[in-house]
């Protein structure tokens, strides 16, 4: 059988993910938190589940769960998506990217994918029959940020699609409003289309306010914006997200999804749409997280490892070159085995595999987690 | 934005559900049961939920779940697959049969589709660039039945994939040994691999034997074998399923399964696992079933409806041609909209559209909603 597929491996989360149980590491790996959800949202999936929502629901999603989504949506970021033609709920965020992607490159598309980046948006580029034109966000001494100029000098006819994130994983940089228009200067007045995996929106660090491109009318007309619950409500093994898109995009990613997954868990959209009613939980995620941000940093500010700026995700990356030479995937694999402390090498997010003495830890841990990973790091 | 799936509408499920619920019809639209699942199934997906099995499982499915689908098939077909690198757990069964698809239909290829078929089949391999090459079944007073001769003459240097659905959706009717054996004799010695579509694999009447493709040697080590927990156990709003295939293609699927939803609900899949231990209720399916069979049939046997066999799945075809000349699209809406009882015309599962005069229901009802339908039916 030949492959679809043949450059792909298992994905680096899997793998650091089996090397750190075996190993008995800490797991900073893997990005997921190690603490539990809110019981109320347990509680309100369970009363779904026992009410009898067990069978197929919408196509597209619950209309509660819909509803709620565009009422978030439009209260944090000012624009109106209508529940019924723009909003689906999807099984977990990476389904809605790749569904996304099919539904609109065509064999022969470009789409331009700044590196690093999430793993799953190259293969299903590649599963679409298009092309990823990969381009590498700089890095410098404030850390990440993407060279518009090059973004639109990639720009050709064929580019279909541009794939953006932010919060950014795995660097933790954010786009701000310049980006945006950068952003959208590049794309008015073509056919390009924006994917923007916005995973980590409610993770947004030093009083900072997050640029969803639902908020920028230009980008919008334009974007699938794509969310997920699994990140927000620390409960990442549920698999529900939702895309946002306008009618037109929203119709044609609908084609997709319906013969794709059809639809998604009934009780689990159920329990999230009673459970979103409360805004408290995603407007205090910031809070939470800087909280475990600082105490992160405080505790890797007395070694070698040079800390980059972390100003959104749960994810901080640390220049190691201090330390050692090895390239990304060694020197994560001896902080694992050897530290027993798992981290993920940022490499992994290049396609060209390119090396630059980077790894990323998940923050999304219980305090106790994070010390006892920083006791086992202090010695670096 | 020029359409990945142009041809493609809203499905017809999604269609007729929509019209029963605005005309207050009897629903024996789309194949969803109107009863409640076990509430122990309910119980066990709670526990795990409450036993904090809520982030991230393993791509491939909780383990214990793999080995209970790999204990099961190994027990009622006699074959082991292995749980660790033949098994996986999909997002229900659209799901799998998608990926299987996409991860094996390369553009350019052919693969054969026997018509009347589930309507997802079709876009999936659109989407991988495949083309479809429809051929189908035929019906006479036996019912239906797939003409080997000439599948065997349809097959090409470019075939590379034959879709096969047993217990069969719509017709309600299955394969027997001699069909399995038929098709084996087709693909022996050549590349081309069958995606078998068994979702109703626990529903099958009159005391047959149920003919997996899992339970013939050769049909086994080139097959994607696909399966609903969503159809077995009254959950199909769940969205969990799995696929069985040898190691080889079973890493071939995975590759695309990562990148298309990563892994699937994990306290559902910890629920399930427990559920399973218990085999009583997917060996007493066909007997509940065969009851509601019969009971539907015995008050369509006084109408001018013509039933056809109905020797598995939960829907029963009936030939309406003594009643109407109308098309079999326009039959289900005047029975939805007139008579308040829900049908599925079967054209819409023939990429020809064909008309043969049949339509569809689901007898997946409580016996209760069965009579009410029978009420509404028995003027015709
Ligand atoms: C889907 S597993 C990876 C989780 C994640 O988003 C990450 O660690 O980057
Ligand atoms: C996925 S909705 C359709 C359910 C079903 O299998 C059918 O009605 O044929």
């Amino acid at each position: 059988l030949q492959s679809r597929l043949p450059q792909v491996g298992t994905t680096i989360f899997s793998t650091m993910s089996a090397l750190a149980a075996q190993h008995g590491a800490v797991n900073l790996g893997q990005g997921f938190p190690d603490f539990g959800c809110d019981p109320r949202l347990v509680d309100a999936v369970n009363e779904a589940m026992r009410a009898g929502q067990n069978q197929y629901p919408l196509m597209t999603g619950v209309p509660a769960l819909r509803e709620a989504i565009a009422a978030k949506i439009e209260t944090l970021y000012g624009r109106r998506y209508d529940a019924a033609t723009e909003i689906t709920v999807t099984a977990g965020a990476t389904q809605a990217l790749t569904t996304a992607i099919l539904c609109c490159v065509h064999p022969g598309d470009e789409a331009i994918v700044i590196e690093p980046a999430y793993d799953s948006y190259a293969p299903a580029i590649v599963l679409a029959g298009g092309t990823v034109v990969p381009l590498e966000m700089e890095v410098g001494a404030q850390g990440y940020s993407v060279p518009w100029a090059k973004v639109a000098a990639a720009v050709t006819p064929r580019t279909r699609l541009i794939v953006i994130n932010s919060p950014h994983n795995p660097t933790g940089s954010i786009l701000r409003r310049a980006d945006l228009d950068a952003l959208a200067s590049i794309v008015e007045d073509t056919g390009i289309l924006v994917l923007s995996d916005e995973v980590y929106e409610h993770m947004v660090y030093d009083g900072e306010r997050y640029q969803s491109v639902a908020s920028h009318p230009v980008l919008a007309e334009r974007s699938f914006v794509v969310s997920s619950f699994g990140k927000t409500y620390h409960v990442t093994g549920w698999k529900v997200g939702y895309v946002a898109a306008p009618a037109a995009l929203s119709a044609e990613f609908r084609k997709v999804h319906q013969y794709n997954v059809f639809t998604v868990n009934t009780p689990m959209q159920h329990g999230l749409a009673a459970y979103m009613r409360d805004p408290a939980p995603y407007l205090g995620l910031s809070g939470f997280y800087q909280h475990k941000r600082d105490l992160f940093r405080a505790g890797l500010a007395g070694t070698r490892l040079q800390l980059l700026p972390a100003d959104g995700t749960y994810f901080q990356c640390v220049d190691y070159r201090a330390v050692s030479s090895l390239p990304e995937a060694e020197f994560a694999q001896w902080l694992t085995t050897e530290l027993k402390v798992a981290a993920i090498p940022v490499s992994a997010f290049y396609s060209s595999g390119r090396e630059s003495g980077i790894v990323r830890f998940c923050f999304a841990k219980e305090d106790a987690t994070l010390r006892l990973a920083l006791e086992r790091l202090a010695a670096i």
